[in-house]
């Protein structure tokens, strides 16, 4: 038992043939030691002499100064949000201060003629509240951005084009809620192309829902073009639009969904060459795929996460194993 | 065909037997139309006459007024963080202020004279920068906390009851990274139990790592004693903590945590009654397990997750399918 130091609050104390010394937690290994047992597992058999309880092997209770991490080696991986272990090894190392990948401001804006603010109070016929920005926000905060609101422009391509162009200079991103009707549609593309090269890359996506969705960069920074169906909007914008954001904020490995295994309670149509978006509702287990127009944003509130049909099925039979994204 | 509605900006046309009126997007249906039709499936047969293209049944594309919700109805469940879809829906409803649980403040000290603050340069022996007190703060902000650095309190069982009692008055839950010694932990003990009423449910859990844990509730005021061991303080805190500062912010629905299944790559032991978190590392989809010392926080920073081995398990075989709960 040569070597044994007890942690404790006693004064030293030796014990032949080995020495037994008392430290503080944390403290450094005395010359000749080579264990630590904690107090617990010692007794004061008599004045001066001290047993300890329990066998101990050579190294036990110690640990070597490059046992965490040897100098030199990387403390925390860069590309992925700072995790709370992460935080507590740079303290621990002594890093308070870490550079990081400022916030990408993504500017949303919100177009048509009938949309007007979420504050407004009674509605006249035709309108509708602006509730496609305010949920923008909220995942775009998730996924580690800034959201800035850019607030509604009326169905007018000069306006949209002014609006955008001022925000192509002071954002890292653009996300545009526009109309759903096509003289809407052809407006934004319209004004976006004029941004600048490369300008877009896409109008419309096999996706459903979120097919009219349009993909762009326009100097230097990305703008999606989003379906006027609120719905359908939250849909893309959660498979496109955050993924983008993570990458924008540095992130190349953005944190995982939670998702879990479920049975899918009824059949879930899809036409074959487009990807299926079903919101569903998790009851004992079981998916509930909920059904309606995408225009209503309960399908959303209502469900618990999302089932995606991929792009070569043409439907899900009821009794299908399926991976539910939950929603946070 | 009697009562389509054809959407788009044209000036309005009728054709017979049926009418075609032209509308905005969101708008009011006209007196005598049942049905509304995008404008891409109509063209204009000849100067005032429409031809719709596509068959058209009586309700398609119309939302009914109380589609989406129907007046009286619940917009958003309470007792869960709001998700975008819900501030979505708050502001379709035009509903722009909610009542929401205040954060909970939750007040962290972490003690020992050993223990330095992070943003010491050179450490003496014996000296450790106090990793936890700021990972600590990762995990409360996580579930929705607001974290509050009480500082490092020296051994001294007055000085910190002085602390804590301070903290009571101004804090909705203490958390206390106490010295892992014997001795250490009975002062943190002693001064918690003089805090008040109720005091001290329990003084040790069965679970690895972090058995000398202390649950007390002082004066309303939930107290957790965590290990001394950075790694250790964590796990428990995950475990115990987490839901606790949900539930003060009045989130009885918890988000759930990402979790992934996988194969065990190794053996993992554990002792039948006793709760085993082990953290493991996901490589091509199988879960390897990193061990090490309690002490060690690189095997936390090198985890994507961990597996919890039951109570009543004697350990995991190599091949079991387990869970593994993803870091954020």
């Amino acid at each position: 038992m040569a070597g044994v130091v007890r942690m404790g609050a006693e004064p030293d104390v030796t014990v032949g043939p080995g020495t037994v010394a008392v430290m503080p937690t944390g403290g450094v290994l005395p010359p000749g030691a080579d264990a630590v047992v904690m107090v617990e597992y010692t007794q004061e058999a008599m004045p001066g002499t001290i047993e300890v309880t329990r066998p101990v092997a050579p190294g036990e209770g110690v640990v070597r100064a490059d046992e965490d991490v040897a100098a030199g080696a990387q403390l925390v991986p860069a590309g992925r949000p700072l995790r709370a272990q992460d935080l507590g090894m740079l303290a621990a190392a002594g890093v308070t201060q870490v550079s990081v990948y400022a916030r990408p401001r993504v500017t949303v804006f919100s177009t048509g003629d009938e949309v007007v603010p979420p504050d407004t109070g009674k509605l006249r016929p035709g309108q509708v509240r602006d509730a496609t920005a305010t949920a923008l926000a909220g995942l775009i905060t998730q996924a580690g951005g800034e959201a800035r609101q850019g607030g509604i422009i009326p169905d007018d391509q000069a306006a949209l084009e002014a609006a955008l162009r001022a925000a192509l200079a002071t954002t890292d991103m653009i996300v545009i809620s526009a109309g759903s009707s096509v003289g809407a549609r052809d407006e934004t593309a319209a004004a976006v192309a004029r941004l600048g090269p490369p300008g877009i890359w896409c109008h419309g996506l096999a996706i459903r829902p979120g097919k009219p969705t349009l993909l762009a960069e326009c100097a230097g920074v990305p703008v999606i073009g989003l379906p006027g169906n609120p719905r359908s909007a939250l849909v893309v914008f959660r498979l496109i639009g955050m993924p983008l954001v993570y990458r924008a904020g540095g992130c190349t490995s953005p944190p995982a969904e939670p998702v879990v295994r479920a049975r899918l309670a009824r059949d879930v149509a899809s036409a074959a060459g487009r990807l299926d978006v079903v919101q569903v509702r998790l009851e004992d287990g079981a998916a509930e795929p909920l059904f309606g127009l995408s225009a209503l944003l309960s399908i959303l509130t209502a469900a618990d996460g999302y089932v995606v049909v991929p792009e070569d099925a043409t439907g899900l039979g009821s009794g299908t194993d399926v991976d539910v994204t939950l929603y946070r």
